[in-house]
């Protein structure tokens, strides 16, 4: 609006845009108002300086353009629904990953993966090559660690989430997974993300800890642009100045992505607190916020896993967890739904 | 651990650990493992030392405390309920406290009362004295806002919350306000914090957004340490990279706070967020996360508000997301109750 | 830029700037391209409109204002030199603040305060009155501190810096110090800021470790806009992820700074490291940076200082780094004098 | 110390350990006295234990160590030196790498090259292959680019320097480059890392923007544990909630890499700063605050880049900035020499 506009002026024009069945929104400023007016996608540009512009008051009209298009909630309104052996992300059933970090032997990943059939999880989560930022530590078995997690799909019915670390992963990781999930370290791996716009298997993205929202929509965009739209954008914790947790759920980027963004999100609780103590609470928190699913570390024997041991529950305390992630599902209209194999 | 401590001989210490009814838990390290112990508050450190020592591998035992003493959940394992004109904050019941980010007019103020204890809220907040970042935006009314403040209260029965900038506000505002609040700006003002020592009004601490979860209970300490012991911790956003949202709701500090201290926690998700679209998703997200409570900004014209128009909720928002608490709020076993006046 | 201006008509435009002796900034979009023209202060906002804007493809000119006007680099190109009994701060020469973090007495501060005139130090600093993280720790000497000071520089006719915490600590604190500081944790009590814009005393405005350069323009616009013009911003260290320093010196903070505001800009090496070892390194950089001053921690005894031991200078190497730093600020065409009492 | 340790105590063993030519530092704390040795590589920790743990006072004795092995200064105290066709990087000359962000043509490039060279530049950057965060941004020209570069070299007799994005690009690179560059967004790409620790070629580790400098030490330790020892460290900003500037130059990473490890550290200002008008303030700081060498981004017409365009420096502007870097380089004791083809 203009410096000069008076009170009159600017609320006619609210009126008026209300009166569309848009969303005006006022900003008054020292120098200047400004009123955004929201949902107008879809409306040319040069429509709406016609509408608005002859109004008194007004100064100039501004459009605003986000620089990822596929992904953008624009393009689909209704939000997207991936469908996994079944499963469905991003509709009103809340689906729970479930699963170690690390993929360390068939008798414990077997174990793992019916206990949390057991306890209700959807999908099962394992890794078999494992960025560590230690060249010391354990680096994941390889395609045998897929092998092992494919007999525990044929044992549980679960679809299984493995993540893959290179381009050439890629074509092994195919063959047995059926969400492959990129880490937050890779996330601005664009020779990756490139790679897996050619694959037909869901994608798993996580958000960069470094990365804002933005960054993480504009990463799935290079999936998407590359021939893959069926992404799962997954917050996982960004990295600030807090030390008393590992990184920071950043659960303000549930309702974001919900307003900027038709992906599915999911929260992976575990490595955002970085200690199990904490996991039940994010969890909870992230159901009533909003996200379409969670991914959560189990072990058997957390004490003595290989990689990520503070952050990891028990096989107990998860089921102890469904039955409370199931009640706060249902209090925002949610359904959590068990799997037959 | 030694390192050179077998795994027979860590596995015999962390049984004869639990045995004792305490947790323990394993740290592999590349060169050496450690095994913390939790919950061993009020034992002798040189007992401590004799117990434990004696065990083979054992390399050393150190000992772990924080610098705030009184604020420590060891000092009130059970938690700290502050009692406020007979609502129960830290309780089993959920508080709600909401309100204008300022006390612009009477008829707004009173309006906006009767709005929110219509729609539900516990308690009135609204700002008399204002700290603003530009010295040229609206400083607040000052008394004749509190005055404002306390007729509305007589209206509606609801207790109210305001905030003091400064030692001198201080002996004024106790004579109206149920609770004092502390700005995030001002969480370190430790002067203020040693004043509000010596009063015997509650006070709610917002957390600063440049400052950790450890500085915030040292703050708590300020005013403990003189002789208040009545403190509400508020998360209200920490400042991060992210700018998609104003502040990054940190709500891992629910579960750390409860984890590290007595005091009771409340979430405000308006502040956090700085945009009323996100308000209600990151309401239930605390909610479910385990906070005591919400403090939710609600004008009845948001789009004229003297301050901070972009995150308050109309009163008809406040209402609808009034009711989906109570569901979330139910589903992780509090109550919210409604107040007769 | 019209999304569909040639490649033509964006440099016609841009050669049109410069041959107005203004310098034209090119940003090519996807979408759309921006040029930017700087150093358009004073020209009327029509008359700009007026002269590009028949051009052809251009769609709009917009006019960006910054929120701070007192403090803006736009009220005084040439910057502003505040004078200190003789030292200039804000001009050719470099001005080095030296002293202990706090009095803790009359020996100590004198002996600190020969030390750092005979190492080429320009004024004294030392805190009267200190904020504390810890309601456990020391808080400062108060007014008998002040004392101490005021006879410190009577022995070596140093300018004295001390803090002040509160509107109360000012009006003595004017009464013997040359220079009032504002730490970080009270960049925004507002209420101290107005205060501080009654008194003729030049003002050290620390920034506050969670706040941007915005954000402490705008407080210096607070002290400005209450009359008193005289404000030293300073450089302490933001709150960063990163641990290996307490915090992060932003020395991108300092052209930054000089771009944006005429006010004189100080670092402080010491409380941004939290660490002596990287105390000189640091304080090379920001000289070289383009600073106007710095302000370094000394201590005679560093072991048992009684607050911050860890990132105080010695005497001697401090007088090894004033050597250093005669050596860099030369090399920028900066002076750096020596006081006679 | 033990809690109950005198001062006498605490001195004599402060005396004892510096007797031995070490450094000790003593921090006060509020429950127990820390005394800190440095210095003390080498020493068996037994030995260590015998030596100190008799004086009366003396609770217990620690050994710090940190997860790098191969990239820490305890390794190599004196640094290490890296060859790079005769540019000796570590040692005592400062070296100076300058180019474009993208080899956008041959005629662009070779033009760039002279003016570098010219104004006295040691090697040439420039990307063929680039990591954009938008999909639909200009992705490098690949071998085309490397060729372009390498005519360049012959040229001017500047070695090269170019980004490697995937293991797979490895191969071809090192046939043209004389320095590999990972990019900040593949810090940690641990693939990548490891195949890098294969080639003879150095390489030039930029640091991950969310990354702490101990992730970058153990990025470096990667390629170092695979067999490539000669590593350039890179400071190129960290992400923070200052948004005045596209990432925060750490200038504190500077002392503590050159304490922590003897890796040699180059600062590139044009990526940290994200805005030509701040480049020379932080390459000069970066220089006075000890870096080995400068990365800067060159173009001879900004205006039209096709990537980064904002933060690039004329071959003007680059020219003016040597002088200025020759003269802050000498004041701390470092040269700038000029290279012969």
């Amino acid at each position: 609006m203009e410096q000069s506009a008076s009170k009159k002026e600017v609320e006619a024009i609210i009126q008026a845009i209300e009166a569309e069945g848009l969303q005006a929104f006022l900003n008054l400023g020292v120098e200047r108002s400004v009123i955004a007016i929201l949902g107008v996608v879809g409306i040319e540009k040069s429509e709406l300086s016609d509408k608005w512009s002859v109004f008194p008051g007004v100064e100039r009209i501004s459009h605003v353009s986000e620089p990822y298009k596929l992904a953008n909630r624009a393009q689909k309104p209704k939000g997207t629904v991936i469908n996994i052996r079944g499963q469905k992300l991003g509709a009103k059933e809340l689906i729970v990953i479930a699963g170690p970090c690390s993929v360390e032997s068939r008798e414990q990943t077997l174990a793992i993966a019916e206990s949390v059939k057991a306890a209700g999880a959807h999908m099962l989560r394992g890794g078999a090559f494992k960025p560590r930022t230690s060249p010391y530590a354990f680096q994941g078995l390889g395609e045998q660690g897929l092998q092992i997690l494919a007999e525990a799909r044929d044992l549980t019915g679960l679809p299984i989430v493995t993540e893959v670390m290179d381009e050439s992963d890629c074509d092994i990781a195919v063959r047995y997974a059926d969400v492959l999930q990129v880490g937050a370290r890779n996330m601005q791996n664009f020779r990756l993300l490139k790679k897996l716009g050619t694959v037909k298997t869901p994608i798993l993205l996580k958000r960069g800890f470094g990365c804002k929202v933005e960054d993480l929509l504009m990463a799935a965009e290079y999936i998407m642009a590359a021939g893959n739209h069926r992404v799962i954008l997954c917050e996982r914790g960004i990295i600030t100045f807090e030390n008393a947790t590992r990184f920071t759920t950043d659960i303000n980027a549930i309702p974001v992505v919900k307003h900027q963004s038709h992906l599915p999100i999911v929260v992976d609780p575990s490595h955002a607190a970085g200690d199990f103590r904490y996991v039940s609470s994010i969890s909870l928190a992230a159901v009533a916020g909003g996200c379409d699913g969670l991914e959560i570390e189990v072990h058997n024997n957390p004490k003595v896993a290989l990689s990520d041991s503070a952050q990891a529950l028990t096989p107990d305390k998860f089921a102890e967890l469904m039955k409370q992630i199931k009640r706060v599902a249902e209090a925002v209209d949610r359904t959590v739904s068990t799997i037959d194999k």
